[in-house]
């Protein structure tokens, strides 16, 4: 059976917590949506910070929305090296001892110790989609993208929920070394 | 039988021609050689050139020397997205109706129509490096790196040589996307 899945390429951006969109935006200040993602309930805002680190800095990065619990900022590799930070390779939520930077808006400035990660390549399934696979929620797959430039990756997390709609999210580095671009599709091999 | 070949990182540079040598840095300007490269007689330059695309530039992009026939600047796909050209993925030497972009060096200025790429993975192998492992020139392999962020590589340009050092050529992007730096250990599959 073919296994195909829609790729969606992630460019580095940041999720923030109320308490830092208050800092760096301004007391009860509310994000707004530019555009809907492709995952239910998520959006990338209009509004964009800038992110200092040792090495160099990022004027624009968009900020995705709704609010999180804690803030988040994904990188790819290259933007570490820019930025001269070290993040991990990490899940989205896991950044327990990860990477930290300095965060600029409009409105004030903060400096996280942690939260700074390159996100671990991953695909979104929807619970039906997942049984029609036969995938299970954290399984790691294998799985083909590109054409002339073609590349296998490995350790793909498979992440399975009612809420999430069928995506490959892949970072600007893994799209750039395969040749592919957003939308393009991917094949589990196993 | 294992098949392991070293991994060599390719950030962006340059091969100047005789005559854009002299436009960029002065009639009879010689080269200089600031660390010799894997592959026996090339080396870096002391020397650098800013490019210039219609989008973005970069200043300082090195020179690898020796002058060669035609210029060709090599970049990754991330560089060529902040350049704002579209180069071919194409095999070194193999510029026919490639990108163009503009290059500035101490003494003028030169634009070429055609001569940036991105540079095909491919593993230089001495002929005894080949024959021990069984691999013919243009042979196309799959290539493993990386450790948890591990991908295969397709389409990997085998190229032979009584004149090459055993050394497998991948681009930032590619390297970044697998997690591996320079000296780390790839993997021929098949």
């Amino acid at each position: 059976m073919e296994k195909k899945v829609p790729v969606g390429v992630s460019a580095r951006h940041i999720h923030l917590s109320e308490e830092h969109v208050a800092i760096l935006f301004g007391e009860d200040y509310k994000l707004t949506e530019m555009k809907p993602l492709s995952q239910p309930g998520q959006y990338a805002a209009n509004e964009t910070v800038a992110v200092v680190g040792p090495k160099g800095s990022f004027n624009k990065v968009r900020i995705l929305g709704p609010t999180r619990k804690a803030t988040q900022l994904e990188v790819s590799r290259t933007d570490a090296f820019a930025l001269g930070v070290k993040p991990p390779v990490r899940e989205s939520g896991d950044i327990a001892g990860s990477a930290g930077i300095t965060i600029q808006g409009p409105a004030g400035e903060v400096t996280i110790e942690e939260g700074v990660i390159v996100a671990a390549r991953h695909i979104h399934f929807h619970t039906e989609d997942a049984a029609r696979m036969g995938v299970q929620d954290k399984q790691r797959l294998r799985v083909r993208v590109g054409g002339d430039r073609g590349v296998i990756f490995e350790n793909v997390v498979a992440r399975v929920s009612e809420q999430y709609a069928l995506d490959m999210h892949i970072d600007t580095d893994e799209a750039n070394a395969a040749g592919v671009n957003n939308g393009d599709l991917a094949d589990i091999v196993d």
